[in-house]
């Protein structure tokens, strides 16, 4: 059972520039976008390609990755890529979609040009958004929505940063 | 380029039976559940192996999965775990953590007995929890928040379910 293994192939790949931020999807899984439209965040699920070697995925702890952190910490207790499969999930707003050419342009994703994606779902409040939630006191004066997030100061969180 | 493929392998494994829902972390990864427990929920990052086959992973479309849904349906717009990367996310909340036994219990999760486990991530407010999210007129019913959910009534949205 150890040994036991699954495959995936990307769906696509982001496409990261000066121009901006867009998922590219392969032309046999275009057909899987229809109906995305009307959701204003997708859950993007990607692979961290550059992060894929024996080294990096036999990581199981780390150093105190933020400055109120403990000084050790569990890699399913952080956000890591670098990790045992080195899967990340990212909400993105959907700006539009040209379903003919496979785009979803996005305002930002903290992915790499070329980084493959993996999937593609919908966020639905239902599962995915959850109304009392709490977190470790290390990290409770982090934004308390995704909205928030992207004016706070996270240079000044992270210990590896200094 | 379109034969690439990448490699995941379980880390634990769903355990549901008559007594409860749990998640068995692998001996080799348990250090990594270090510091897990401040957080309230977990995304857990599982691998649908029962529709790991050619057959399900070719699926790009579906028909109309609910009463109010379009008569076909993208699979990146579903939550449907027949997709061409049979990858699911879903949130849990932790009850308790037996760190030894690398045993996180949690109240529910849609998944079989045995299924395998890629990845758990904290949920963090600031990366998962979004304010303002507009979802397509035929789910717009749907509950609003996770916690609603439990409560629901999906067996009527389910157009195979009648």
């Amino acid at each position: 059972m150890s040994q036991q293994t699954f495959s995936i192939s990307p769906v696509g790949y982001v496409r990261a520039s000066a121009d901006g931020f867009c998922l590219e999807i392969k032309p046999e899984y275009r057909a899987a976008l229809k109906g995305l439209e009307g959701f204003s965040y997708v859950d993007v699920i990607w692979w961290a390609h550059l992060l894929d070697n024996e080294q990096c995925r036999a990581v199981v702890e780390c150093d105190q990755p933020y400055k109120k952190a403990p000084a050790k910490l569990g890699i399913f207790a952080t956000r890591s890529p670098v990790r045992p499969n080195p899967v990340a999930v990212t909400p993105a707003a959907v700006l539009s979609i040209d379903y003919e050419r496979g785009m979803i342009y996005i305002p930002y994703i903290d992915a790499e040009d070329g980084t493959p994606l993996i999937d593609l779902k919908p966020y639905h409040p239902c599962t995915d958004r959850i109304r009392e939630v709490s977190v470790p006191e290390w990290c409770r004066h982090w934004p308390q929505w995704y909205e928030d997030s992207g004016t706070f100061d996270w240079a000044a969180e992270f210990v590896n940063a200094r």
